[in-house]
């Protein structure tokens, strides 16, 4: 990400495994069923091991407290309720956005083994996590994947004064032969909103034109920013309209809320469903040419694209180059855990007996 | 379009019909059969109604060269070669790329009423032209349509220092009721090339951050401008991520040509099939949900979004709304057609015998 600021030197490092089997448990402590607890925690673990530690296990405390107060199903009944050749739609019946998705996806991918491509619409939905993990399940399969979800309002129209679209990201991953998925996963805000609280924690103004104040006009000071501005700046059209797009396809086509009727994220209310749409698509390379021609395709254009030549200072890289980079340095040096998590995960494994993830040396 | 100057006050305006009836004849007298002139003119109408003048009957010219040349064959076999459930491909056999486009959404369109989604890849094919076309012809039957091409390279990657994608459209229409369709029609580089002739011709500075000069660094001079930058300024991988996207639907899975392949649109070479790829989809609605409230999903999203508060001095749009107001006018006003293309009418008009559409009066 471009405009990052370092990470805090404050972090302490985890394993993978521990970590993964720590969000385990406390889902499972605070009433998830096996499959709620396994969906949340491979997504929260796709968000940590990649680098993505806003959709990371940061999340972990949210998602007890969205699973205790109600707000999401710890036991739902997930299932398709209707269907239509190559779609579907799915029923989260309020359960966890991840387990909602990955189920989508898994019928989605079947549909698309029969027909080339499949699609699921998804109702009843709650938070959505990190969108590539779920697109790269297809790819995991050879399929190409699409994941897209609108969320609750945060960023404001091209030329617009209020808060209107979510951050509606998109991710799309497709098989790469001998290699790991090329895999986008994209807010269509200029920037994400926890993005600005890292910027206020630093003391640091945030890039020109990514984020509004109440009125709805460009501000640096981040203590000011009340809204995001959609991708592209003066062409923000562009970003607000693929916005829409996501909108379109993830609360429209489900009949769920638009962004601008979603329950926030942060509450108060905990106890109500937020009743979030989502929607997802598997197409099948083979389907469409000879598996061989895809696959020389696709390496062909990574080659390339690696091999350009970059700006004096900067590099070239391929959607998830940065991401897959960065899950071979943890694999080796462990997760880092942000001072606030660490908190909220001692506080969480004291409350339920559970061993937290970071041994009392420090390690 | 945000960054637009003013359109220079010596074109003439003319009226639409008269004006497709032209490009219709001028076809024709090329040597294009009567599906090949039908399609290229609707496209370009397209453009010229709905104030898209880059992809209007200014490409006249340049297709009746094509087609002289041995670019674009004038009379195509267009045809599925292979189908998978809901999926296909189609092969334009070196025809115009506004017929193999149009073809192979209704297609699409077909398989969508079938299977509730339908894709197709085209391969062998020329010029897109407006993406938006493709894409509308689903909406007007009740589909959202998307359609997207990869094009000859003109925009560098993030922190890139050569041209690598096309300007890489992303179309989408979505049906609305009692109402002209949502209609994006985006490139994924900050602006279009032909944007930067135009401030080179007003003399008049580019807007930041969106060509790089033959480094690949950002000029502000439309006269060094080399190369596009991707759309995002300084989340620039987003729009080369969203290139990529586009380049892997229509390239990658039609065994076609990658951007960086791609002979440059104008010329020297006329005579060589270019080898484009595209790719189309078409979804059903009602096949994800009932249709009422698909309906009035849509309502109470562009309702709330053309109501929502603007900045003072600025205005809040649909994608689509511009060009449908525009489309108003000019169905009043005629169509302005700039001094270049005027001469290029006159041009053809005389070589082929057909009667200009403008008069002698100036009218």
């Amino acid at each position: 990400m471009a405009a990052a600021p370092a990470t805090p030197a404050t972090d302490r490092r985890v394993a993978a495994q521990r970590l993964g089997a720590f969000c385990l448990a406390v889902l499972g402590a605070a009433g998830a069923d096996a499959a709620t607890a396994r969906a949340a925690t491979d997504a929260m673990m796709h968000g940590s091991c990649l680098g993505i530690d806003s959709h990371g296990v940061r999340l972990l405390d949210h998602y007890v407290r969205a699973l205790e107060g109600g707000r999401v199903n710890p036991r739902p009944s997930v299932r398709i309720v209707s269907g239509f050749g190559a779609v579907a739609a799915l029923d989260a019946d309020d359960g966890h956005g991840a387990l909602a998705t990955f189920e989508a996806m898994r019928h989605a991918m079947e549909l698309c083994g029969r027909f080339g491509i499949g699609a699921v619409a998804i109702r009843n939905s709650s938070h959505f996590g990190p969108a590539g993990a779920f697109a790269l399940r297809a790819a995991e399969a050879g399929m190409i994947g699409l994941a897209v979800c609108n969320s609750d309002s945060f960023v404001r129209l091209h030329g617009g004064a209020v808060r209107f679209h979510g951050t509606n990201p998109i991710a799309c991953a497709v098989p790469v032969p001998q290699g790991r998925p090329w895999l986008l996963d994209m807010a269509t805000s200029a920037i994400p909103y926890n993005r600005i609280q890292l910027y206020k924690s630093l003391g640091e103004p945030l890039p020109p034109a990514v984020a509004s104040d109440a009125s709805g006009f460009d501000t640096r000071d981040p203590h000011e920013a009340e809204m995001l501005a959609p991708l592209g700046g003066a062409f923000g059209f562009k970003g607000a309209g693929l916005a829409g797009l996501v909108e379109i396809l993830s609360a429209v086509l489900s009949g769920m809320k638009l962004s601008f009727d979603i329950a926030p994220m942060a509450g108060p209310d905990f106890s109500t469903p937020r009743k979030l749409g989502a929607f997802v698509m598997a197409l099948k390379p083979s389907a469409f040419l000879d598996e061989a021609a895809f696959r020389a395709g696709m390496e062909r254009y990574l080659d390339a694209l690696r091999r350009a030549p970059a700006r004096p200072g900067e590099a070239v890289m391929a959607p998830g180059d940065r991401e897959w980079a960065e899950a071979d340095r943890r694999a080796t040096a462990g997760i880092p855990i942000d001072p606030a998590t660490q908190t909220a995960f001692r506080a969480l494994a004291a409350r339920f007996g559970i061993k937290p993830p970071f041994g009392e040396d420090g390690g």
